[in-house]
């Protein structure tokens, strides 16, 4: 068995070159081999800046380097299947970013892929390596809530991202964009959804309905088990950016989240205050380090991975029956 | 004008007879004139403990006696509206507990009465007047949070009532009897809701599902402004009693709420634990005095009322169409 | 055995009125006989509102009063001494304020008087009677963190009282005006204390430190056991009335004090923040009440009184070996 | 300039170890060049998991080695002088681990010897790079509190270390050992401490006391400038690690601190409860690693270093002064 795997990443935008970096020094067993950038230049800067030996501006080069054992998907969301698809022909081991893909078809395609050629495939929902949410599961596990009953899960996004970013077409709108990680947490925890209804509006920012998204949703579920939750989607944070789930069970709950990034309160007259978390890597960036130390791991020892093309397919179907409410204005199968 | 006024208190059960109490000692301007109870020897037992100079049997008695200024009614809901209409009719100030009425027909004739009558009215919402939920509706007034576009709002009970209680004929169910403060709050912040869909289940006990009613439950609000919201009711808290809200606005949020009762933290190996709130009465007894207070304060000076028929009907009106939604599986208009 | 206890209050400054109200209405087992104040018209105004039945000028008036069981005495701390001997000759039930006395001399008196004549005496050290604080101590018989072997507790009060009334032959000084709480609960919890060293200054406010008095202080405790502490004293809190008390145990620590007043997080741009106890009267109410109704509940079953002189004696000399230390810069024994 | 230093580690324990692997990844603009430890094959195994180029047993080697430009010394406290002396005589920039020396003559011969040959010398009190830390010094130079006028501090272990380690002859004492980081802040804060107090015992482990130290101890401290402090120092927290410090000032306060170190809550019958921050590694992390990317950047950018030879001087003073005044249960002079 080896010890180190070769790792290649494809798409060197934020959070792929963040991973580079990762991968060149804080994952043990990992050794940083080749990254790929359809822009011209932004390999080879980032090679030269992490000694990865191979750089490349197509990714097909990069999955048919023979060097390259695993292959790390950091593209658009639309060139996730097509990449995915060559690297389980190429035979790699491959770890995909979320989410699978905006198209269920594709995700059935890259799902058979995966299949036909055997492939190690880990698909990236950081959340579940976040050290709370971990915790979490495990204590439902050991029957701490007893059996969970309603599962409440709020994202808020600080500020939203340019509007020309929401629109559905590019980023699939809010709740697959925003609400896909909290659609996994809702199937992690509890099990399949059967049905769901949304309501949400452009409140906070008129110029995103302009585009044909919503900037605050709420998404009721309903578990085939009879469980409920509800999904709390939120583009106007404005505090700060605000993760947090509650797990009731039949014996307690469990809350996850946090609202302060240092740990100072400034007392001064009649108040007292404190400050906020700013995004999404202040507060996830040891949950990606485990995520891809646990995608290593599993690679090197032949186990299976924990999270697949199902549970992208699985969390992308309850977002896409959410969008498919909101606009009927009525409860949708998922 | 008066200084004191003098109150008769309809319907001595817990709250009723704590009422009482604290008409005779804890209310500046009040005095406890009257109190009647259907058990014989209820009102005389309270009476000679509180020094309340009448006791009826029959509140007909009571509404009819000359020496009382206001008529308090803590009857069972079903009473609520024979009792206020006959102490309008004996042109009584009037506080009335909450819920107003099951029956929208009833309650529109209670609002009638009052208004034939010209007589002063107060309904009982006592959250209103926590200091918490009070201090939320100035800041909002204020402008702190810039327009309120998102509503949540989390009762839980830690057990739930007996059985039979929970008898839909008898407590209105799940939505009329533990939500109608949530829903009151809902209009009290964000104005008046559109439509409602509701999910729910007997899911921590099977016996509630027997009667008729479910356990927990999610509600989502869409109101008339565009802006939604989201009810979350539960009788199996466990942990303990939990009134939680959260009001998004476009500049800021508002969170209101505490799990604490005693202000003491035991640290031991590992960790590190306090209490909870037991029940509704440790959680809100201030409230219900201020409530009272501001009642007679209103009735002394001339006031009008902060909480009329109409926010009693308004509350109703979103429950029964929650109720409506969780059977039909759609939105439903309130 | 009598059912109701007629209780005279002597001295209706700002807290001898509350009390006198409290025995009014919201201590079940007591009557509110007399009350006395030496300003004319005070009593007798406090009388009419309240009902009491006798109004004095002179506490030797309501002393003698054979329809008044038991006297509490409210009094400026230099006449606790005259009115609770008088008391106890006149055979009567005493609950004297906090502090006992500024002198140890008469403060032994005042305990001779209560033993020659065999009355009942409860001392106010009113923290005791505090939720938090008691927990604190059952928690601690209950041997939830072992041994405790070290005491920490903070007072602030928000800003300083008038200079005038700081002035040490006035208020006693930082250590005994202030501090007269802590030093109690440093022995209730951990036994005696042997010795003290303190530090501190006018740091502040420096018009406290022309009268002779400190505005922060640290005294450091040696108990007869080994076990040590701190108590910090400030007026300077700014932000609030800030208390707060730890308690470290060979398997455990307690931490108690709380610094929010409304249960309410306003939550804008990068801040949360959250308002403040402002005083002792909003924090420590509900312990007042409760230590009068143990007073009455004490007296009417027979029971010993729970702080009694030599606890008030026992603060005392911790206190002026305090302040004694902050003038020699050595450690002195209590 | 040079844009990389090259980096030697001496001392290859926990924290060397830990720190060497910092410098070969997460570190920009460092290069891990050489490792020595004492030890045989300790730095050769140390140098093949990092990629190290050079390896040694014999610090001098290190020391003498052109290639490299900056020494971290990481040996056991008492080795701290010869190796910094040895390199600032080799010329090459140096950052040593905390406590600077336990021998007051020995660290005027380090700071001379650094002075002498001119070359950067950086003092390791990482607390400063912890972002709490770090925003309190910040919040203070822009007068957010006033004046600070009174200092808190709280360091405590979960768990002693073995006996034989906490002997003062080889520990220097709980006062030094532990709480020169405390003692640091005291400094860094509020400026020189004149004098202080202490008080202590081997009150939760008596084999402490077997060996000569305390395990629980307060020190209070009289600033130069009139302010005061307090110190408190425990092995034996049990909970977890638990540091935290209170700056009051004459505007308001700062609190820094956490007891939590996973985000959930666990809320069972009664109960709502979490865990605890196990250790030092664990709260400081970030801390080592900007003090670190601190160290490396100032050398580069030719800056001056933010804590130096007279820091370390300055705590150990206190340490020494706190140390001697338990013995002699006396105020001491620093």
């Amino acid at each position: 068995m080896k010890s180190v795997i070769n790792i290649g990443v494809v798409g060197l935008g934020r959070l792929g070159s963040q991973y580079a970096r990762y991968f060149t020094s804080r994952l043990p067993g990992a050794r940083l081999q080749a990254v790929s950038d359809v822009q011209p230049g932004v390999a080879k800067a980032l090679a030269a800046a992490t000694g990865a030996p191979k750089a490349y501006v197509d990714y097909h080069d990069l999955v048919a380097d023979p060097s390259v054992d695993a292959v790390v998907v950091m593209t658009p969301t639309k060139l996730h299947g097509e990449v995915v698809i060559a690297a389980a022909a190429a035979k790699k081991a491959i770890f995909c970013e979320k989410p699978l893909t905006l198209d269920l078809t594709e995700g059935a395609a890259m799902e058979a892929a995966v299949a036909q050629h055997g492939v190690f495939f880990q698909l990236g929902f950081m959340r579940r390596f976040d050290r709370a949410y971990a915790a979490a599961k495990q204590k439902i596990e050991a029957g701490v809530i007893g059996t969970p009953i309603v599962f409440k899960s709020t994202s808020k996004d600080q500020f939203p991202p340019p509007v020309e970013y929401l629109r559905p077409s590019n980023s699939g709108g809010l709740f697959i964009d925003m609400g896909i990680h909290d659609f996994d947490l809702a199937r992690w925890y509890l099990g399949e959804v059967k049905s769901v209804f949304s309501v949400g509006g452009a409140l906070a920012y008129p110029e995103i309905g302009t585009v044909g998204d919503v900037d605050n949703a709420l998404t009721t579920l309903t578990y085939a088990s009879g469980a409920i939750g509800v999904i709390s989607l939120s583009r106007s944070g404005i505090y700060g950016y605000g993760i947090s789930t509650e797990i009731v069970g039949t014996k307690g709950t469990l809350q996850i989240g946090y609202d302060r990034e240092t740990a100072i309160l400034v007392m001064t007259e009649n108040t007292i205050a404190h400050d906020t978390v700013p995004g999404f890597y202040e507060r996830f960036e040891q949950a990606y380090l485990t995520q891809l130390q646990n995608f290593i791991d599993n690679v090197l020892a032949g186990k299976p991975a924990p999270v697949v093309c199902a549970d992208g397919i699985g969390a992308q179907k309850i977002a896409i029956a959410a969008t498919r409410s909101l606009h009927s204005g009525r409860s949708e199968d998922v």
